[in-house]
């Protein structure tokens, strides 16, 4: 595509010795259910805190498949989607001093700016200049460039050697399941954690549930409301009638989380990742004596660097998530694939340029 | 009365030299609205860990109220009520080695047997074999004297000279304000907070709040369906439109444990203490990316030790929270008062013996 | 033996039916260096809260070699050694209620009343009536039954078919070098820890640190004056020059200690289990600035019952550490062989009845 | 002054319709014992990230007289001294979004750049690009201006009415008395605590401790070799022999540091401020069991928010803790004031534009 634009540009600018790349390819929603992998502009330095970051990895999150059903009607036509990848700098803006062009990185689906109250407190996630506006907000990564802002704050070094389809997984999921379900969730040693929720999160709460050792963790994975009650019971036979420490909900459904109510041991935490488009019903007349805690959060990355050393020395295995892989150019077959997951038993998509 | 049972009885009894009372005062429920102050069986050592405690002070609190609406069907007739007290010890079993005969205390409204797994890991409102069952489960303070089971774990010791009025409030109210509202609704210094519900255990928790010195305390104290818009505008206008750190739930209905989801901040802590007989409804449509937590607690009085300090030495007053005073005989007269609490302005009154 | 006993006894006697045995082998410590493996009179109830446990399995500490040196005066002349052990409830006092005659249970090292300040805070290594007086101040376990005081406390039930060989190491060794070096260490996914001293300690360090999934562990294990500077240089290459973030020290030596002043990283944490014979100089010209925290512990086997969850359900394998197995009766055997470790090349001893 | 270099310029230079002041005074060291309040260039923006302030309140800290005593020989000869104040925003470099000219703002004594490991975790005082730098690596506060880098990060906003001279305490004292001590001293409520030294940091650790609530504070303000075993006399007798909860050094010397050892508690905590020149004995042979933890700190003025938030609604008065007023011509004067703070009783001393 390039090779065309070059040759037909008219002589004096062949004389140019390094013809930039002014366009690329990528993953444009225009409306509910109408997407395109086109040429587009390459993004270019907007503030001197900015990096472009060439795509090197990419994938395609469930959030993005809820942009495409149209359940985030705040997302503008025309947007480019895409929060997760890892990359190389391309450029740099003249602040950033962590990153130069030709470093390997992993670019972290929440951006942070470093210097708001919020990530002051390492809650990046409600940056009042970031948080999740990547593939959202702006531009994002399925595509072959994308502009991070903030890059010092927001991308993260990865060395010569690691295996960068693992790293992947740290953009969005693998902080997400451990944020927001196992640190949340309060894992110890010795523990009984039931995930609900069989999806790319819910297996990575899974994972990352392991670095703190629990005695037995339960699966809820095809909960329907014609099943739930059996899903009670087998969890509370399985714990002696006392129900799991730690239930973490990976799906966003009120029979999902009302679930997790039910099977909550007394002193327990419900621990909640899942997007919820609906209110739930909270039990407080049989929960309000049971010393319970239950959390909510936005993954807020800051666990990003912990998960990079255990990733690294082998401690878990995130690439066991990845199912099926592409090319880049392959980026509709691999919405398509993603799309019937459940068909197609696919949990992590992977795209490479 | 003990008086005239000693002048009855038989020249063979007289000559005992000190003749063991044998019955007592005591409120007794019977069912629903149905209560009297008489006579009643001394309660006698059960167990060897058992003590038998002359009451001094006792008080009524909000529970014993429900108690008397019908609102706890499981309390069996003939139950004398009352859990909080301070007294003098009367009599020991022969495993108690904490206590002797003469001891001042202060009678924890939780009874802990100091030995089952929930009491290890000090969440003694689970006892398996006490929990909260002091004018409930088995009879209670509001009475001449009371039996305390597992004495050495469920009493704690009042030293010469100490202000017995204060103490009282260490029973339940202030362990409560504090365990379900402070400690879990995790107060920090600058903090703003709000208490909504102004009944004796939200002064608690306004109270004890202070030991951890928030920059704000707001009360919301008024709640009715209609004002509620008003209570969450003043509230965000009070907090720049962010909500409050931490919201403590002192009432334990639906209107006023959703109106802590709405005044709240991205990473606040939503800490109930009310006791709730319905369901409430939590708004995770908005709540699940603001990371926030929810917490539910039946208190522990894991903390009297250290709340005994700060009383002590004068740091808090909770002899504040008393606003009528009453003999032990004026029992009903002290029922009524409270029954009427708003009527009469009444928090907390005390039965003195 | 006991039969030569009964068949010694006057006729008078032998009409008893269930001639109760009276005396059994024990462990006896008479002076620095003299021990014997002799007839004593078998422990009896002497408090309502006590239990007589018949020892099925028990160990050697280095604890005991000590007493041996005559590290600890303090050790009466006659006293029965030994801290670690399972066996059989034989007999239990009046209060006792977790357990009853036949119940197979851990002993702990650890003596725990469960009603003074200290047992309430959960840091039993303090009991004001009890603390670490097995096999100390009172008789221990490196006998045929041994007394345990506070039983519903200090002991902890073993399910039918648990591995009870694996559950030896719960009496000690795993809590000490869990608490004291890896709690206290504070050591969290992706943290590298370096563990001074490879004895049975350390090893239960190296063990029970896995639980938090550290990226890196490494062991200083022959550490002698000449040596230092090699083990600080080369955990200082292996860090890139920041020293760890935890070091567990488990000698007990002011070289080791001082080796963890030496390789601990800025933030992090020095964890002392070794016991101590000698002040250590602590260079706070080098380490005021460094942000770190040093801790001491004894070990107060708070967390048995976490640790025993992840033994029950596989996730450790302490039974590893045990190196050499011997009879009961083979005691003064099993002494020599630990107290020439190194040239056995030996970790932990078993001694089954 | 500023007039008289204008007046002394070329008519060229006076056509210029707004001529910059560029040179302004301050304090310069040279070498130990020698220093000058003189006529220096006046710093501009080197980097985007860089503010220059101009200095509305400065003070003087301990850590000046030590390289005045030549203490730090690392410190440059022309190096301006001074880590403390409060000023207006005379520019910013381009980077810089949370500050703009005219605003008032604390400076912190430690540089944080927002973006490197250390901070990304709140350790400021290491940071890799910072760290304590002003006025020791860098030209500092005593001065009419000083220049700021990475201003995002490393200053706090003052909005209009604020106490100023009350937050110039907020640039080093508090955040240092209160993290070194106070929250390294895990104090809470009901706790007893000990202040060994009185100067402006040990009262800092002072007025904050009570945050938390302690029921006693004891102060061990006048320390000497032959008084140590009165003040741990005296303060075990305070305590019932058990020692104090919390032990926080304020001084800086083996004497102060090991009468901490002495005076603490089972289960207690010692919170290192001093800067130490000289190593200490630490008496593991009596420590090793006693369940305590040692900490060490520069302070990040990690809690410089949370701090302001409590100035604000009044809930402390670091004011206070001035004791000297003068004019920031007046700095000389100011030094001999401090340097014999004793003899002039001087805590803080405070000098104003």
């Amino acid at each position: 595509m390039e090779d065309l634009i070059i040759d037909k540009a008219s002589p004096a600018t062949r004389t140019i010795a390094a013809v930039k790349k002014s366009t690329m390819k990528a993953l444009v929603y225009y409306a509910p259910g109408k997407k395109s992998w086109q040429e587009q502009p390459k993004p270019v330095i907007k503030e001197t805190t900015d990096a472009v970051v060439k795509i090197l990895k990419t994938t395609i999150c469930g959030t993005d498949l809820h942009i495409m059903k149209g359940d985030m009607p705040e997302v503008a036509s025309g947007r480019i989607l895409g929060h997760e990848g890892v990359g190389i700098i391309e450029e740099v803006g003249s602040s950033v001093s962590n990153f130069k062009k030709g470093d390997h990185v992993i670019i972290s689906c929440v951006t942070s700016c470093g210097k708001c109250s919020f990530c002051k407190k390492g809650m990046y996630s409600h940056c009042e200049n970031g948080g999740w506006i990547l593939g959202y907000m702006i531009d994002g990564c399925q595509a072959e460039y994308v502009r991070i802002p903030y890059a010092d704050n927001s991308l993260y070094p990865i060395p010569a050697g690691a295996d960068e389809e693992a790293l992947v997984m740290l953009s969005d999921i693998l902080p997400t399941g451990f944020e927001c379900g196992v640190l949340n969730g309060q894992v110890k040693p010795g523990d009984t954690i039931a995930i609900v929720g069989a999806g790319p999160v819910g297996m990575a709460a899974l994972l990352t549930s392991q670095f703190y050792t629990p005695a037995e963790t339960f699966g809820a994975t095809h909960i329907i409301n014609s099943a739930k009650e059996n899903a009670i019971e087998k969890i509370k036979s399985l714990t002696d009638g006392k129900g799991v420490d730690t239930a973490i909900e990976a799906v966003g459904l009120p029979a999902t989380f009302e679930l997790c109510e039910e099977i909550i041991a007394a002193g327990g935490h419900i621990a909640n990742i899942g997007v919820h488009g609906k209110s739930v019903v909270l039990h407080l007349e049989k929960l309000w004596d049971r010393n319970i805690s239950i959390t909510t959060r936005l993954v807020d990355t800051v666990t990003t660097p912990m998960l990079f050393k255990t990733v690294q020395s082998k401690r878990i295995e995130p690439k066991k998530l990845i199912t099926h892989r592409f090319k880049l150019d392959e980026m509709i077959k691999a919405y398509d694939t993603f799309e019937h997951a459940a068909r197609e038993k696919a949990l992590k998509v992977l795209l490479e340029n």
